[in-house]
């Protein structure tokens, strides 16, 4: 059993580790490498303190290496960075930055959570003091003194991703005017295009210039001021600028001792969460770890998994051996007052592994309240779920505000579990009208999603409809006729569902009646009742309103 | 297959067994029975409509017999009573509430979803028009005329489940004195003892007067004043009554038409839902189901398995065979301000199956934060979760403001998929600070359902404080000494977690050391570095704060 444990890394996966390892064993040496001034801090909310949400900065430090020291027992070297691996003698180099020196320090077995970097592409001008990155406390320092001291009112985001996003909300909250630029056709990577739409619309809402599928050429001087200019041309005039444009993971360390990394640069680590070298264990950002839903090896960087990965690592290294079973990619984020959600496959994963739609997985799209209609503050959200042909739920992604992460995460358990659709729609949750419907939101996609699986609501989604043979078929939208004031399909007929007994020999039975309503149970009670009376029918997945959103 | 269907009840069971079956089949003669004169109706809705939360009535009407009629094409006869079930010959005898008379409804197929009733003892004065039982829309427009007619000051609940609180609150809303009286020693059956002391301390301090163990003995008029007369001789003066002590299943019908009931009244059916007649299903609160952690019969009165029973029946009748696989008991009720949800097993039912905690079953008591700490808004909620010495999760009650239903309903999920503990610690749930922690609450119920459960952390919980031998042990308080000011435990030793490994030499190794700290993360700290030395420890779960709460 391990004597001395070297830990390079002190925040989420490399503390987790050191605290679980001292827990279970008293008499392990414990040092733990860290080449910044901080351990222990909350990553996740830098943005946060920066927008003056969180107001105290020491809100963000959860440990400090003296704590540390005292309750565990554990020797926290920080701004000491290790330099290098010598996995056959088992000691690594290590430099203590304040003083140059290196050291060497021997080790029984050695745990590698390095994490991740920014990327910071060689854009002409990215250099400027006024660009910034937030990855840790001394990035914040630098950025929360920059706003406290200057003078700004426009802010440019690069990149809409979590971090992104969360950094576009809280430069909003300080007043500024916001321009948020990512290459893709969306933001937030984790949903798919269509469930961003509705995010696209949000953020817009709120006075943030939006800039899709648009990338950086260069950061300009003009006039004393700067300019990101676009690939399309466009100049936007920045007094500051965040890039957060995707992460690396730290591998250079490993591979540079030649561990096994990936082509990404990841640290290739077994199920045990040992490298190739069986006295190094590797955690966190840095490592590539196994898709839970589809079993491919992937990078997955996110607090939660480096926190729980920390606990199997000091497990295994005391020997109780415990598998580490991959990431489902369960994630979240407040998007100002959205809250956008999603765990496991979406469609661009599926499309990516060569699942296509229809024929490998279907899908569902629901719109149910966050709780009882007649309860005040019930709002929908839209989620969107993933199955296979046997019902296994292969991923979800929501979007809404209330109970949003209520709803991923019962999804995220079920998926957990390997539960099916069927398993979903049996769901008994808690009901009491704040809370939810006696028929919970996750319960209406489970419903759906094997309504469409036994055949029972053929679906159509809505990048099918424009491709529609208008000779072949009829868009038939069953709303009321006030509703079609907000708008409807160009070309639709319109009969009420409730007046649809009495009127159904008007359609034509030798046409596929594409079906809509708003949100899709009137138009699947309406394909119901055409079906059974000899009609081929089609119901609109997500209905106008989700059409409406997509397609804008 | 059936050609005419006829449903006695139109609400939450009935009516949802009527929308599936025209979903399923447009060509089934259906006709609802309902002797009220609403169908549909929100049940759940009625007490907050009472105290002016929701403030439309029509908002409690869901559905109509004129939209029924149009959307579904069901017959639906409201004031129509079924007064008798001739099976033989497959009739009914429906009463005709409005003309009194009584007729002849022939069916192939019959539902049952009559509900429950209120129960109303023989107590002296119960017949006063002050005294009110909250049910359906009659008995919500006598209080609602009640309420906003008369000036009242006081008002008495009685009964402490999940209405009676309702009641309570809503009471409480409209600037009423409000008592609360009940039978046993907690409100709020669903979670153990131990965990309704928190309720009892937050109800008292809205000024809510709680009688506990305090049944009621009449109803007295005194100088124009109702008094509720307690057991104990206190008298209670009540502008008015809302008594809410239990229900009983409609199941006479049933009984008297020769189907088999069970000893409360309930009605039995199959895993189809089918009665002991072929040719009638029963669902709702009516029927006995199978409790699905522990296999038992029992009897669940709650709007989600009803209106997904309603599915089931509706499929069955329709020859697509579905089971109903038991009914978990997942509910949650707002409480003032609280929010109280259980799942599956508590201790109470455990016990009154015989299990014996510590051979049979443990638990664990977490009280981790709604999300990051660091994160403005973040509340600790209290998650007490019983699982057996396999791991297998047998039941949780969380109680707690922020984010309870959300973890209920994670448990409640894993729980529906017979997950254990293992799981619990492994889920990956959706994380950014204002949504939870790296950690989540659950994943925190899990590590120490599994330290406890693997020996690493030995139990003790507050009701075994008061039993230990002083002479064989000594009591440890390892929090700082400034919390020493909130209270403590008499007689207990104090050294804070981070002096120990300094200070360990002055406990007796000798002796049993129950070690406690706030909530219980240091003294598992602090018990895992003094065992590893050689001391006998055990940790206080759910630490002072909640020993404290249990014992006032
Ligand atoms: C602004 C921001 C917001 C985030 N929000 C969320 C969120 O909401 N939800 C979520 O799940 N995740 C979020 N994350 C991601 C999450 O913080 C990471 O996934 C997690 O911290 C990874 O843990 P880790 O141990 O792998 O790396 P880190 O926590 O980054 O720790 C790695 C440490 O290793 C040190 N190190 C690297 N190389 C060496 C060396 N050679 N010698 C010594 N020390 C070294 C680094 O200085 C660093 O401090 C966020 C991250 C950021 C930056
Ligand atoms: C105030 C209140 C609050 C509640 N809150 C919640 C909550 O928050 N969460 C939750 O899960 N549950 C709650 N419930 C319970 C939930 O409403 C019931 O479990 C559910 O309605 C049961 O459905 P059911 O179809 O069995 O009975 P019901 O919905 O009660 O319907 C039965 C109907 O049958 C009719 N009927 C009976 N006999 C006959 C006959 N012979 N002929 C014709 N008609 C007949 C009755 O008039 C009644 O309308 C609440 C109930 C009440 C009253
Ligand atoms: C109002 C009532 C008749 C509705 O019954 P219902 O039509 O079965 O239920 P809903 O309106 O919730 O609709 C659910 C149906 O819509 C479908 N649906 C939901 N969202 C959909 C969407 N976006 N697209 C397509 N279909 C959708 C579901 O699949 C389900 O159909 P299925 O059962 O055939 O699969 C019944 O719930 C009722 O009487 N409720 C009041 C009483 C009550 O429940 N009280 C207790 C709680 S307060
Ligand atoms: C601060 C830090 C060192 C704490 O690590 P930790 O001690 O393992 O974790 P926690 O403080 O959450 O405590 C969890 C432990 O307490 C135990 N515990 C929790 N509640 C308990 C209770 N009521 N009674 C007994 N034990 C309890 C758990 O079982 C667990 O112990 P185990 O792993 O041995 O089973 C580490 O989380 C960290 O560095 N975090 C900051 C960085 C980070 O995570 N960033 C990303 C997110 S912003």
């Amino acid at each position: 059993m391990a004597k001395k444990v070297l830990i390079v890394g002190g925040v989420a996966g490399g503390a987790s580790t050191a605290a679980r390892l001292r827990r279970m064993d008293e008499t392990i040496d414990i040092i733990m490498f860290e080449r910044g001034k901080y351990i222990s801090f909350a990553n996740c909310g830098l943005p946060y303190y920066i927008g003056g949400t969180i107001e105290e900065r020491k809100a963000l430090l959860l440990q400090t290496p003296e704590a540390m020291k005292e309750r565990f027992n554990i020797d926290v070297r920080v701004e000491n960075e290790v330099v290098a691996i010598h996995k056959e003698d088992k000691y690594l180099e290590v430099k203590d930055l304040k003083t140059g020196e290196t050291y060497k320090e021997h080790y029984d077995t050695l745990v590698l959570s390095p994490g991740s970097t920014p990327i910071k592409p060689p854009i002409p001008g990215i250099e400027k003091d006024n660009i910034f990155s937030l990855w840790n406390i001394p990035d914040t320092d630098a950025i929360k003194a920059y706003v406290d001291n200057q003078d700004i009112k426009t802010a440019t985001v690069i990149g809409g991703g979590f971090i992104g996003i969360e950094m576009a909300e809280n430069l909003y909250d300080l007043g500024y005017q916001v321009n948020l630029v990512e290459m893709a056709n969306q933001v937030m990577a984790p949903v798919d295009y269509d469930m961003s739409q509705l995010i696209h619309g949000h953020i817009a809402s709120k006075g943030v210039h939006l800039y899709l599928e648009n990338g950086v050429e260069s950061f300009e001087e003009e006039n004393g001021s700067t300019y990101v200019k676009l690939q399309d041309g466009t100049m936007l005039q920045s007094d500051m600028v965040i890039l957060s444009i995707g992460i690396r993971p730290n591998g250079e360390l490993a591979k540079e001792a030649g561990l096994e990394t990936n082509k990404r640069g990841g640290i290739v680590v077994n199920e045990y969460l040992r490298t190739s070298d069986e006295h190094i264990y590797a955690l966190g950002d840095a490592i590539e770890v196994v898709d839970y839903v589809n079993g491919e090896k992937t990078m997955i960087p996110l607090a939660g998994p480096a926190n729980k990965q920390g606990r199997i690592v000091a497990n295994n290294i005391v020997g109780r051996q415990e598998a580490y079973k991959g990431t489902q990619g369960t994630s979240i984020a407040k998007v100002f007052d959205l809250s956008v959600a999603a765990t496991g496959n979406n469609e661009k994963n599926l499309n990516r592994l060569g699942k296509v739609y229809g024929k490998d997985y279907m899908m569902t799209v629901v719109q149910p309240k966050s709780h009882a209609g007649y309860y005040p503050g019930a709002i929908p959200m839209t989620i969107k779920l993933m199955f296979d042909l046997e019902g296994k739920v292969l991923g979800a992604g929501i979007v809404g505000y209330d109970g949003v992460d209520k709803r991923i995460d019962v999804i995220a358990t079920l998926m957990r579990m390997g539960g099916t659709i069927h398993d979903l729609k049996e769901l008994e949750l808690a009901y009491a009208p704040p809370f939810s419907s006696a028929k919970d939101p996750v319960n209406m996609a489970g419903f759906t999603a094997e309504n469409i699986l036994r055949g029972d609501m053929e679906p159509i989604i809505w990048s099918e409809i424009e491709q529609a043979d208008q000779d072949k078929s009829i868009l038939l939208d069953v709303r009321d006729k006030i509703e079609l004031d907000l708008g409807y399909i160009e070309g639709a007929k319109h009969i009420p569902v409730n007046d649809l007994r009495q009127r159904m020999h008007e359609l034509d039975k030798e046409k596929e009646i594409l079906i809509y309503c708003a949100v899709g149970i009137r138009g699947y009670i309406a394909a119901r009742l055409l079906n059974q009376h000899g009609y081929k029918v089609k119901n609109l997945i997500g209905g106008y309103n989700f059409y409406k959103c997509v397609i804008k």
